[in-house]
């Protein structure tokens, strides 16, 4: 029984290892090798925390196992902890034995950042110059890296709810050499590709707001209710998603077939894109959107990986259990 | 973060102590201080495995986690290990951390030994003088083992599909001092207490081969189809269970409520016997079924109850996580 402990994540994940892991499951999840469990998610009654379990299996990458955690909302105000919180377990597909425990924290903020990034590789256009942030948060940062990896963008712009937080995706760009600028809504007109990763009510980006060709991807959605776009903007587009039971039900799609406005039948899997047993992107005036809900096989994922990479170092403690 | 391997839990838990644990929160999801979350249970479709996830949180207690694993029906014949593999995961209910990982696989035998010992403590005649045990495999021994330390029996009687299996548990009578004599069902009308302990899908024990102010604990249904006993002993008798929306759709009632025969409400926690909300046994003459499904706060309660019990005894292997 392996463990490696958060502290060891950071010197040993890479965006570049995430994304291959995240690639690599999202194409055996459309294969339909890999699949995920139903996740259980509870408002436990104390310290106002949501807990709970996304497990599944790999059957392609022998991965089996949950990611379990949650959000605990006073950590960060009473003892200076993150308030995300969550541990990834893997077992052997073979013996049903527990075979790693590794700290999940920094691992689903590399598997979200790598989820936008998967699919900008595989459904932006090819001449893709500026690169457009809505959402400025911690999470922010690790998706404006990863996606700066990908591609060769000449400039960054971004919009945030309250803009003194744009210093924060700022020196990201900065530190990739990238310029940076601070746009209105509208100004995401120049964008070829737009992230958006904000944990917003309300859609602040429009359908007018996004230009001909553009890639959009949703990343902040991931809860009934939830609302980064407008939902017009999904039926002027081709949607693809992680997981098409999630994108329609907890995902940026829920509002746009809620509304009427697309059908589930109109949401595609990335993996199918990947495998190429969908086309993609169709055209360069085409709007593509990408759905990220977060699915338990890309912590699974990422967690197999720097399970290896953590062995491969001498970091993994073995325990005998 | 704290772990306690498998070995070492023979070393560390009692009957006693998995008793206390198991009482003490079948009161608490009694009170509404503890409750069990969905379950997720998976045919991964790989070595005809079942995985899954039992979690809960007891505030009472404050106890968080879950139980991981599940039944690899190969691992004996393939590899000399036992077909159900389990773990439990508890968690820091006021952060969100991982706090322990425990081997689970004598704990889920303890666990469900203990509850038909609890339901005995509160649902049985004072005046009981003969054991019937229904089912002699190694879930039997441990179901009869725990009876024997909570009252004093003049003798055992039991009955199994395979008669040789039977000196599996005359074994552990010898063991404790008290006789034992192999029976047909019939015979079972002499017996006081019943511990039904089969995984069979037709009913063994009928109406008829019990006799008034018998106490029955079925405690090898947890799964549709699986039945222990004739439906109509469950409408002659006063039902009780650990988890009722499991007794109705998973456990021993599933039988009786489809048919008819009793009704949800006619399925009574035996938390609220032990908590003194419910009278439990009306009558020497009434006859009491207790319908163990077996929850995931089970699990978790003796887990607790283990990690204590580890670091006073200094074996808990502690790990910077």
């Amino acid at each position: 029984m392996l463990i490696v402990p958060e502290r060891e994540i950071a010197n040993l994940m890479t965006p570049e290892a995430a994304f291959e892991a995240v690639e690599k499951v999202f194409a055996a999840m459309a294969s339909k090798d890999a699949y995920n469990f139903p996740v259980v998610r509870e408002a436990i009654g104390h310290e106002d925390a949501l807990y709970g379990f996304k497990g599944g299996f790999d059957q392609a990458g022998l991965t089996l196992g949950l990611k379990a955690g949650g959000y605990w909302p006073h950590n960060l105000e009473k003892r200076g902890e993150i308030n995300h919180q969550s541990t990834v377990f893997l077992f052997d597909p073979d013996t049903g034995k527990a075979k790693a425990m590794v700290g999940g924290n920094l691992l689903t903020a590399l598997r979200t950042a790598a989820a936008s990034s998967v699919s900008i590789k595989h459904l932006a256009r090819k001449d893709v110059k500026v690169l457009g942030m809505i959402g400025a948060g911690h999470q922010a940062t690790f998706q404006l890296g990863a996606a700066l990896e990908t591609r060769a963008y000449e400039k960054v712009i971004g919009w945030n709810y309250h803009p003194d937080m744009l210093s924060n995706i700022e020196k990201v760009a900065a530190d990739a050499g990238v310029p940076f600028e601070a746009v209105d809504l509208p100004g995401m007109k120049d964008a070829d590709v737009i992230i958006s990763i904000t944990s917003a009510f309300t859609p602040s980006l429009m359908a007018d707001h996004v230009s001909p060709g553009t890639h959009i991807a949703c990343m902040g959605t991931d809860t009934k209710g939830k609302q980064e776009v407008e939902a017009a903007l999904l039926s002027r587009a081709t949607v693809f998603t992680d997981e098409v039971a999630q994108s329609v039900s907890i995902g940026e799609a829920q509002h746009a077939v809620a509304a009427g406005l697309i059908k589930e039948s109109d949401v595609y899997q990335i993996g199918a894109v990947i495998n190429g047993t969908h086309a993609g992107r169709a055209s360069d005036d085409e709007i593509t959107v990408f759905d990220g809900t977060g699915v338990g096989l890309q912590d699974l994922a990422v967690a197999a990986s720097v399970v290896n990479l953590a062995v491969e170092k001498g970091v993994a403690i073995e325990v005998d259990f």
